[in-house]
């Protein structure tokens, strides 16, 4: 594991909002087959963060996609994997399945299925943007995620947050 | 260089802020000898960001920092390069020159060295930072840096910074 590229162990994806919705993709792919997350994956070589989650956006959801701002960064330090998350907005109003997915879907916060999501990353992550939305601050976020060893990738009892840090405003 | 493994790609470091200045070391190490940096280096297997940034900083000015909030990530895609910077605190008042450092100081932040800094991210970090600091309104910030192909790493003319975002509030 220790051996992978860059392109393998940073992960990039989108928090795409649209009417005080979010765009989640039911994984057609293994690990998670059939559980929701946003629209993220392995960052490829020589292209930047924000480029990488437009286009896994694209790739998964069809849809495209104005990265806004920087929402969150999640080290899993365990498994040599990180996340970094970005608001974006749809240039217009389509997605549809791309083949990595089986459907893709608006959500509005609080209903959001957080018993079946695909990753502990994006269970932090939505955890974090619903609280920063009801409370009217949204910040750049920090934190790592520590993995209970044996845990599934979606379990949500089979991690821990720690470190958390956010933007000063 | 796309073969390196994470720890050669992903670069971390602090803005280590004391009494309205920050820390900056002088480098006793190519590339950029004799040329000021914040203390950062290449993050370690098995560490996060966070913790990657807290130990550059001791290795580098022997210094212990408290971690304060995530400040920016720069990406480099060209070559394949990422920096994140964590704003910290010295925990007691205390630094000195670690065997990568000819010199560690505190500059208040109109005495930066702009003609003598090491790095085209260290130049920008530093930018945003004064400006938010002036401004009141400490941000995360996100942006790209792309190098003109053969510019050495510390010429403030040789990149230009690309894909600004930064966090909501």
């Amino acid at each position: 594991m220790w051996e992978n590229p860059l392109s393998e162990s940073q992960n990039v994806g989108c928090l795409v909002e649209h009417n005080d919705k979010v765009l989640l993709c039911k994984r057609k792919i293994e690990p998670s087959y059939g559980l929701w997350t946003l629209p993220a994956g392995f960052l490829e070589i020589g292209e930047s963060a924000a480029e990488g989650a437009a286009r896994e956006t694209l790739e998964e959801a069809c849809a495209e996609v104005e990265v806004l701002s920087p929402f969150a960064q999640l080290d899993i330090p365990r498994i040599g994997q990180s996340y970094i998350i970005f608001r974006a907005r749809l240039k217009t109003p389509h997605f549809s399945p791309g083949p990595e997915s089986l459907k893709c879907a608006l959500f509005a916060l609080d209903d959001i299925p957080f018993d079946s999501l695909a990753f502990s990353s994006i269970i932090v992550t939505l955890k974090m943007y619903i609280e920063d939305t009801k409370s009217g601050n949204l910040k750049f976020h920090y934190c790592t995620i520590n993995k209970r060893p044996g845990a599934s990738p979606s379990d949500p009892g089979g991690f821990v947050v720690d470190q958390r840090l956010h933007s000063s405003k």
